[in-house]
């Protein structure tokens, strides 16, 4: 019999949902809720392909998930409340704690808080929804996901940093990753596009957008990633920096009179491609104006793409060579001019590029490698949510 | 005719020299002062094979110069000074100011001087160096040679940092790269060895030693390197950590109560394989450890293999393949179970490593890939000296 899942992602101000029919993976609908606790609340869902939005007042994430409780059944979707069969939650940070995803009780809850050093923005938000979700539907189970689980299979080469080793013991300093419920979901739909055994495949997933990360893939577990400690590290990003000489974070002090908090935030919020074009984070408007000859927009790109096809070629090095390629997100789904960036001059170790196809997939799923192409280049749209549907079925026995 | 150049390394308490004779390359004589405005001043020098040892009152670069010329006469490898043709230094930083080595000129210095900013422990100890030797041997040229210049080849897709951009145009924050006499050097044997032109090469090359840093050498130039905007960034090294995420320091700075100069510091001397292991930062000590199951060391070796060998598939991506791999510097050239970790696993981009070559290479110069090996493999002993002789007799015009 088919079960009603709620994918939740919560954010401090917000609460996005989808509706999703179980074991269908049939998205029912899906909706936003921003500015929760501020004025002007706004309330977004999605009926039938058609967009509805109404200002209310949403005091807190209580009222918000009454509201969309309300709204689901105010348009048929269901008759009642009991009707939803369990919720998941995307929450940012597991640490060592979640390797796999977990049916929320008291216990898990506490962890989750007590993790919040590590995402103190993330996760304290992540729990707002949850902590409202078991409140007022107590009697189905909730299950958290996390960003950070699929990456707990690396070894302890790839997650360690190079730093006084009771860092790590004292202060839990490690690579953990994140986008690994994306990574996850693209990988193992690459294994079924393929018609291969995801054991037997090497892939390298790219998940780019205005966040952005590396994932190389190996028997289906994650074996290394770009992002580090926290979502800043590794690729260069809408507005984050990415990886940089770390002795510039007191450099940078020192020369601006910033603090070390300001400092990243410059880091996280002024930085990436914002940073290089002085203008736009996003690909599509850097994408438009570096046509037109803004200098800057086309050094953007360079070094956008530049980092990611780096990855690329370190990623098949600690895998011994890669069987697969994953495009997904933002710009890996709708992109053909930065995937074309990052995937030309890899024919070295057997990738090539269809040239055609790769212009053709603006918003699809497929190869854009050519037929004989030894490594298979793949669009694939991500779909964190029903990743989160499933771990809702599996760990809360839906 | 041949002539004497004498080939200089100062730090801000001690001075390396070497007496080579160009156009033979040949070694004369090696040496180094130590404990410079210190108790006990020792002065060393190597002659016919025999090591000599004197503690002595040395209490600036004057004198010290003043010494070494003195032993050089007393020792009969020059009747006067003014055998000496010219003098070349060490200089760390060249900034975007040195694309080459400079002939040294007051204005010269004066722009070592202002570059100190990007390098305060090393320019102005390099400059102590320069300064001794122009006022005691003022006839002949003094050319310096910047750890930087090989590296301004660079793209500036390759040397942006994704920061601000006015990071760059008021601070000069970008990749600037270092080792790089050392890289240039061994790149060009290593086509002298392969008896091809270097314009024909793509070479990954690893000065890999307590300083560590991979280079990208297309067409004889430099086209991205793994050390920053300081020799902090890049590769886990003796006591450094290479690159972490950037948002560690600032929460290495809350855990702590450390200021920012003091991560820095802890970044610098206390992380890398010192911090890994607890214990050691030279491989060749974690190595015989670690045969006798010390976990952290056989961990430290990883990571620190690990990195390498990521970059040589990065870099390899960059280069759009790679024709030659080099190994040098201390642990490059005698370290085979270090290199054999860092080289398996790279068949994918035509890497065979000959492993019985590999572990008869100790102390020596040559291949050790197959000889059907698509990418040639070879450790070559690093000679930034002879690099140094060479464009004294070049840019000074001996």
């Amino acid at each position: 019999m088919s079960k009603l899942i709620l994918a939740i992602n919560a954010g401090s101000s917000s609460l996005k949902f989808q509706l999703i029919e179980m074991p269908e993976e049939k998205l029912i609908t899906k909706g936003l809720i921003e500015r929760i606790g501020l004025d002007n609340s706004i309330f977004k869902i999605e009926l039938n392909g058609e967009k509805i939005k109404e200002t209310k007042d949403i005091p807190d994430h209580d009222k918000a998930v009454h509201i969309m409780l309300d709204s689901l059944k105010e348009h048929d979707l269901i008759k009642d409340v009991n009707d939803i069969d369990g919720t998941g939650h995307r929450v940012v940070h597991g640490g060592e704690s979640f390797p796999k995803s977990a049916y929320i009780t008291d216990e898990v809850e506490r962890e989750i808080e007590r993790l919040s050093d590590l995402a103190p923005l993330h996760n304290p938000a992540n729990l707002m929804g949850i902590r409202a979700f078991r409140k007022l539907l107590p009697e189905v189970p909730h299950v958290a996901v996390f960003d950070t689980s699929f990456h707990q299979s690396m070894s302890q080469a790839a997650y360690m940093y190079s730093l006084p080793y009771e860092y790590y013991t004292d202060y839990r300093i490690r690579k953990y990753g994140f986008h690994g419920t994306s990574h996850k979901y693209v990988s193992r739909r690459a294994a079924k596009l393929l018609d291969k055994p995801i054991e037997d495949l090497k892939i390298v997933s790219c998940h780019i957008g205005n966040g952005a990360s590396v994932a190389a893939v190996v028997n289906g577990e994650s074996v290394d990633t770009s992002m580090g400690f926290t979502p800043l590290a590794g690729l260069t990003m809408g507005t984050r920096s990415g990886n940089i000489d770390p002795a510039l974070v007191p450099f940078i002090m020192e020369k601006t009179g910033k603090t070390a908090a300001e400092v990243r935030y410059t880091l996280n919020k002024e930085s990436g491609l914002l940073g290089l074009t002085g203008k736009f984070s996003d690909v599509r408007d850097i994408e438009m104006d570096a046509k037109n000859g803004c200098e800057r927009c086309e050094l953007g790109l360079q070094v956008y793409a530049r980092h990611i096809h780096g990855y690329i070629g370190a990623y098949a090095a600690h895998m011994q060579g890669a069987d697969v390629i994953i495009m997904t997100a933002g710009v890996g789904e709708h992109s053909p001019e930065t995937r074309e960036r990052v995937l030309q001059g890899l024919e070295f170790m057997g990738v090539k590029l269809d040239k055609e196809k790769n212009q053709a997939m603006t918003d699809g799923e497929g190869l854009i490698s050519t037929d004989d192409s030894p490594v298979k280049v793949l669009v694939i749209p991500t779909n964190e949510e029903v990743m989160i549907a499933r771990d809702v079925v599996k760990y809360g026995e839906v």
